[in-house]
């Protein structure tokens, strides 16, 4: 049984400001909260459907946490999705910790606000083997229902810290390529790893004030007519020419 | 003036039934009506409000068809965008006729049904000079405001129709190359223009009755755990490792 204070603050993570405070949030749907629990966060509230017990058994049964069998409609109300009839868990955020990059490439956002993006970016990172995202402020919240739920459980995967990407770039000592509309052609350049590929807000493209720690400008060349590309897009695009190397 | 019949009408176009029994559709923002105008679609309503008529004076002066300033209220209550302070406008619907191919890419869907992705897939078509997209019965409706939002005006640039696309590719004569995630490496394989690049449903990936068209099949490698990629992702990739030949 699971008490009515704790859907209440369950609820109350779906804002910002109280996960931040609370330094917690919840993800929802059976792909998520799978990953979730058999990842290194700690996580302290699991809610699931006598559906999800089925198909997942053992991690229902090993979880230490406070737990409770409910039916969809609960989830459905506590959560942000409008259908879930599996499961939703209660995980505590990890700590804003800047890391030291590996050797390997790494993705650094600039202002990337739509958390349906930053998600999207997650899951290619993921795919791509790259595993450091380094956030500016005003990037879209990590925790975001959105983000977790277009990350295919690939949140799980990467690690990340928000920080002021000009102090951030300024000290770094790798190259860092920036997607720009009018750099060079990406197909001709010559793409080094390790790297940080930085990639800029939606409708503003990298900051003024980031472009001098640019070493290389990179366009994807366009043949047609439109304007640009969804910055999810070209991240994945970004990703695959130095991959394929 | 703009009659409450007339906006009742509009509204009523953002019902996929209606749209096709009317052969009519609207879309909505200052990009996309604007690429309308510009384009070869026949347009027989523009509704738009001082900003857009500022901005866009010589286009909303030499629009022969109906046409109102309103507020920007009535373009919310009317449209399917939560807020529009510039325009919206109706247009007639091209036959689906179907096209023969020029001596290029071409791109077939099968079972695209978020209209998300169809949008940000026609983007990208138009971003690198694809001008024929081939839609399976059910893929996502090409004039759902969705689709149209997603494609920031590249829905004026591409030509399209539905089909069987078993029939379809049965009897097309150039290469298919469908996206699996068991195919051969996209890095290495022999990418041919003209051919046609089959993309599959978001979940159950290309149907089999249309695996036996496939000349060749195409991976993109994966070198981190993310389980797949979005198909607009996807598509983004295979139109890049075309184009970069």
């Amino acid at each position: 049984m699971i008490s009515k204070n704790t859907l209440k603050f369950i609820k109350s993570l779906q804002q910002k400001k109280i996960r931040k405070n609370e330094r917690a949030f919840f993800v929802e749907g059976s792909k998520n909260v799978t990953e979730l629990l058999k990842s290194d966060f700690e996580v302290t509230h699991l809610l699931f459907t006598d559906k999800y017990s089925l198909e997942q058994a053992a991690l229902v049964d090993d979880f230490k946490g406070e737990k409770a069998l409910v039916q969809a409609k609960v989830l459905e109300s506590t959560g942000a999705f409008k259908s879930n009839d599996s499961a939703l868990a209660v995980a505590k955020m990890k700590p804003n910790h800047p890391f030291s990059l590996d050797n390997d490439l790494a993705i650094a956002l600039d202002d990337v606000r739509d958390p349906g993006n930053l998600g999207t970016i997650i899951r290619i990172a993921d795919w791509y083997g790259i595993k450091k995202l380094i956030l500016s402020e005003q990037t879209a919240d990590f925790y975001n229902p959105k983000v977790l739920q277009a990350s295919m459980g690939s949140f799980t995967r990467v690690d990340f810290f928000y920080t002021s990407l000009e102090k951030y770039l300024s000290q770094v000592n790798i190259p860092v390529y920036g997607a720009f509309l009018e750099g060079g052609n990406i197909y001709q350049a010559y793409l080094e790893t390790p790297g940080i590929i930085l990639m800029g807000n939606e409708s503003k493209g990298i900051s003024p004030n980031l472009e001098k720690w640019v070493n290389q400008k990179l366009t994807i060349p366009r043949l047609g007519n439109a304007e640009s590309l969804n910055v999810a897009i070209a991240t994945a695009i970004i990703c695959d020419n130095f991959r394929r190397l």
